[in-house]
């Protein structure tokens, strides 16, 4: 049994107009998605009778390290990011990123969650992104890369290099990868160079230089699509 | 010799801060690329003399016929859409969209053409996306799609069909692609037999359901780099 209150029975209430025995899909973050029949109706809550599947939807195999963006860019961008899949993501600095968009509330769990879950229902996963920020760029990849993503391939996008293809060749099918976008006006030679000795292969996605909102879509579709391909 | 006035010539002098003998990348809309040498700087006007390219960058090989999207979605599409690439767009009515969409302002020329202009800039390209507006799927289909796009590849996003690679099977690497994405809600299945009878096979990015304009941006780019795969 399960008591929908707030914002979920008002929703249930205004928007489903549920009644008793009407059946709404639900799923549990981070767990699997099922199907609740409705069992009561009251003002202010709504309770349910769920059955979950047995198994969770697959976590997507994509984590980002993305340079922060604008908080305009960055508040546009969350949804998006959830729905397209991603594991975690890690918001880092960098030299063409100005300091105090680190103060904006953008960043501030309490902004970017339900943005995050509005992505997920709309792509209809349950797998919530971890987000960390980093202040330090240096610091968070030298010392801090191997214990936060210790696993699979790391890609950076950057013009001028091979295709994703070649930077995700001979990842398996269950490796996970991680994907480096840097800042409006990229990263700097130190910041590459500090990549590339941490791993990191760099592509590239062609000549067009994006925005970083529609480089970051079009980077995830880019390799998720690569690694639904791979062998 | 060519003068810049207005916004071109305040661009120029406030953020460029051009001084005579100064050079800047210039482009001629639909044309070449060159460089332009600043001859005099006045109050209110620049003049420069250019040179340019011989040949104008490649256009896109990429049409859309886009459903029209909520016009907030739309706003933030048009710059996108020009920097990842696309020769015309046609927008069309679909059952999902809301016919009071069409009185929107963002369909109106003298608003979206600033808008490609600036994706343009961002993208380096000079050719401007053609736009036309629809407002009945059938007519357009059935009686100006052969003299609009009568070239070329016709395909279709919709969940549960093949891969965008079988879609473009046998394309051959001068031929056109127009793409065909839906409303938010998916075409109805009467538009999709339409579609089907006029030769767009459908393809799948995935399963996930995303929002119109992470949909167009992810699938353009994977389009494109599919394209750019072709032999």
């Amino acid at each position: 049994m399960v008591i929908l209150r707030d914002g979920h029975a008002r929703h249930a209430i205004d928007v489903l107009k549920v009644v008793p025995g009407k059946t709404v899909r639900v799923g549990v973050l981070n767990g699997p998605f099922g199907v609740g029949t409705v069992t009561a109706v009251h003002s202010d809550a709504v309770s349910m009778h769920c059955v979950f599947e047995a198994k969770a939807p697959e976590k997507p195999r994509l984590d980002l390290l993305l340079a922060l963006p604008r908080p305009k860019v960055l508040r546009r961008l969350w949804a998006q990011l959830a729905a397209l899949g991603v594991g975690r993501i890690a918001v880092t600095n960098a030299e063409r990123v100005e300091r105090n968009y680190f103060d904006t509330h953008v960043l501030a769990e309490d902004f970017y969650r339900p943005l995050l879950i509005e992505g997920l229902q709309q792509a209809r996963d349950t797998h919530l992104p971890t987000i960390s920020v980093h202040k330090q760029f240096k610091i968070l990849i030298e010392d801090e890369l191997s214990t936060r993503f210790p696993e699979g391939r790391r890609i950076v996008a950057h013009p001028g290099s091979g295709s994703v293809q070649a930077a995700l060749a001979g990842v398996r099918s269950n490796d996970r990868v991680l994907l480096a976008v840097g800042p409006e006006g990229g990263w700097n030679p130190f910041e590459l160079k500090l990549l590339a000795a941490h791993g990191f292969q760099a592509f590239d996605m062609g000549g067009r230089i994006l925005r970083t909102d529609t480089a970051c879509v079009a980077l995830i579709a880019l390799v998720h699509h690569a690694l639904a391909e791979l062998p």
